[in-house]
């Protein structure tokens, strides 16, 4: 996707991840952390402990001196305005789609303010269907009323 | 937000439900669907049937003659190409910092293909949480393989 | 500045203040909310409480009528991606030219996370100085870390 | 975040910083310059004097050959026209947000005008509270009233 | 086209594919896989099996190595917003020019939904005219109703 | 979808149509047009005949008072850069992910040139099919050779 | 030019002045500003004294009930990202050209910093010329100095 | 500035200027050319003469070899469609707050045309003054009437 | 074209030289100027003279209080960044594909300038040919050197 | 020009025809084509023929093994989505000032269709003139009348 400028590390662990067959339930199991905050890690987009990157590098069969590029906080973001990827793409269609029918019902059940995507969790689930798998994605982020000053 | 443009019948329709004191969680039991996807139809995000379009009308106190605009398939989508309200925001940024990352655990679960943004639910529940309310937003979409050919 | 629409009740609150000869910091006193917020509450990016709203209309001799207008959680944000307004762009270019180095400082001093912008309060003051008057604005915004998961 | 290269000689300073433990307090200590400031001088959006630069590189253990590089007026800014790191994106949002009332509340105080956001600082403090620490950010600019000609 | 980056491994299969005299045709002969499928495999917008992707090296004379490469699901998207190579442009301009007029004569005949563009084919044949030979591109998709919930 | 704004006349005619319970098969039958074709000019993105133009009018039950704007060459367009109606982005969507094998398939049959926009056609057709109805889109236009000079 | 709009206000005066035959050097002989800071405030780019105001209406045979429209800091700015006016788009050219060779010989003659555009004037001038006059602009803004701190 | 790339012959000459300890000033003198356009050379917006480049290298010590390049016709432009280099981005609020009012001024003193960018000067002075020294910028373009046919 | 306004005056004039059956031809005869520039006057893209608007507005019998309007230097362009109608695209994309082709040539042939676009003039000619008319373009304007200073 | 990149291919031939002190009006005159379209072949927006880059890469000294880059079918465009160089600016400010009306007399001389930008040629010749050589550019294309269907 134009843009989206895949770095340096990100691709290391993904590759080593791929040599050993590594899958992110596997990670998970390992980590003890979900598998998407995981992929978040990778993608440098979440920040690691120490104790969670070395973990992490050593299944890998990676050195120890990534440590500091995975506890770093990170400069965020995809890159393109609008995603080109399909996948992504879908739920940039759903806040464009969506968005205005949330935020009233946002509204309606907790008054002015958001969902934080910083207090936040995403998890990822396979729901088995005879139509055809489903893909189940489940956002819990906490309610933030605006202050009043 | 500039560029959103909220139409005239979406207006109509939230004033007579702000007016009558109508809640989403109302309308749900009312027409047996979802709130999220009632105010979908309101914003003229989906299409309701005949049927759905009376109900909702009769319950709000408005005239039949708004049947056809209910029932349309409509022209969708919210607007600014970056959304500036900080509510709908967030689920931008969501896309843009967990975007890859979902991407790759998707693939690895599923393969190479998509989640339907068409094939599509999406549910809005509080959860109380004594160190502050929790938004859960719930995704379900049909999991879309690509077709080779 | 082009696409930056100014509401009609906007315009009206701030016509009638103008005639009143009612200050920012007049309606301060009256409401015991900052000025800041009060401004904010015209311009529809904040949300009054029914008796903000009430106060605040008779204090400028208006219909109560207003008082929905004033209290629903509105679509918010200003308009043009890159402001043009010369006041407004000073704070854009700020973002600019200090926001690398903030964002270094704070995730130095509180680790991995932002400064809400929502549990946030903002204040202004005017510093008399010999050399011209000086602008002080503070912001007071919740440290919110990333949630691991 | 697409589009935001950090520059060489920033990356080596901050290699050099971490490497060595320093923090950006010590680093006030050492100059008699804001934490802020000094961040920006290595992120070059400032430019420091001679002194200032040997002292810096001579704390980082750094040769003086970086010394004209620190103090060249550079070319200044991010870079994303709207920024896409979550941090950064809270002041953008800010802007979009408190734009408009700021406008309004700085003209009553001060008359036409801006804020200047050359002769100006900028300073981040960490407020203990017990609901979570909070971002203090003071921001202190001459008022420059436009001239009439 | 500005912003259209080839990458390494198209540019290497295009070249054996050019070096060898093969066309497109045979490679849709030798894999049973239609030549628009095939072409996008090679510029990464399809994933091939196991199989195929060393059927398809084989033939091109090139390693085994790059098997992982053409059989994982890619970043897809061309890049340039509005493409600018004439070719292209001109699919670009028939979606602004008969877009609307397509959505009409869809929904009319289908409802409120859209033509999938996962599970879809994509056809290409020279027809023989006299007055000049025209190109047939028939796209074959699944119709998506909307889903109420 | 935001920027699309629909004319009066388009709005019009598409009002009698529903009113008087006419599909565009009818309107098909009626003109010897084909009905994309058809819903192109009620869009005002194709001219019609004087001749064609009374016929769909009388048809509507409209007055003959609106040939002339249905005759007239149009400014062509839908608007927004990205189309954020679902069904019309995935026109885009299969530009952006198809674009280039198309080009090379393309240039591979007929040599260096484009097809032609104007010289084209455009055809829907529903194909019935037991896992779910299909949308068949079948484009014909002239190839068009790169003059040399 | 298109998003540039020219408010009501702006169109009231300029049709006034014309009607009346007044030119801008007229207004500048009568309030002792330059023309070009007067034709800002007619469109509502600065902002006159009351007295600047009245004696303004007044030349033109307009009501004082303007005055508080002329008075009042103003929401600045042109419009359009890159303005497609030929006359103004030049003055974008320049800044575009020679806005790195300028900043070059500004920063050696001043150091780092910045020409003010607030406690700035702006000239324009006519100078005959036999092969064709000359336009003559100058422009002087206060040197600011990047602060320390 | 994001997109603002220094080539690399520029980054020669001014690590040579720099080296040798030369003035913009000096190089006036030497070549005989203001100062704004010598730097403009070396941003490769202008192009000199063989002799000036010569003069020019010979000036800052560098080889012969780079005459071609000093002297070809160049691709010109700075990039950023809006500049974020505060001194830069002056000169954009500066044609965005007072383009139209001059637009005023020169059609009434001039006709329907524009003041050329290219049979065009532009001076800088440096203006002693108490309060703070000023930057004086003259700009002189020949006038061009719009020709009719 | 989305953002394609076209003004009032310019429908008015549109419409009558439609009624009356008025060519661009037929104009051209009666004001001895080139029926594009013609076609400018009425579109606002160029100023015509009182005797020419005065004889213009005759002839398509439209009052003499329109000549301000027509006479008046007007705010230039048409809109759309990149033009969306098809007509108008292809002389964007001759930008696109021969803009630096058509630079070299030109810097070959006249050293470094440009082609003006004010002294300027465009004219349109039908050239009959047996397989297919052809539409003959001329530009013609004005060399302008860059002035050296 | 920002975003302007010029292949390595490009920079080859024009090095090596600088190096000999061809022409393009040389090379018209070896290849019987017309020099902008040879000029367009230099940069990879029109393809040659076998014989064509041969006798091009003879002439210029350069080896046949560049034959196959210069026959195959490129990836056209400038890219820049407005250009920033003022020779190639001019040609997109003509298009925005003069689009309009040349549609008009288009259409009024040739009915709803385009010009073609593909058979198309493209001439550039020196007009002498006394008070200033002239740029003449003819543009000649096929038109195309829109197919119905």
């Amino acid at each position: 996707m134009a843009g989206t400028e895949i770095s340096a590390i990100t691709t290391k662990l993904l590759e080593a991840k791929k040599a050993k067959g590594i899958t992110f339930a596997d990670l998970e199991q390992l980590l003890g952390r979900d598998e998407v905050w995981i992929a978040a890690v990778i993608y440098r987009q979440a920040s690691a402990s120490v104790d969670e990157a070395e973990k992490l590098l050593h299944c890998l069969g990676l050195s120890d001196d990534l440590v500091p590029e995975l506890t770093a906080p990170s400069v965020k973001g995809l890159g393109p305005v609008v995603p080109t990827d399909p996948l992504i793409y879908r739920f940039y269609e759903i806040m464009q789609v969506y968005g205005m029918p949330m935020k009233e019902v946002i509204h309606e059940k907790f008054g002015d303010g958001i969902m934080s995507a910083i207090d936040f969790t995403l998890d990822i689930e396979k729901e088995a269907d005879p139509k055809g798998d489903r893909v189940k994605v489940t956002m819990n982020g906490k309610f933030l009323p605006y202050k009043k000053w």
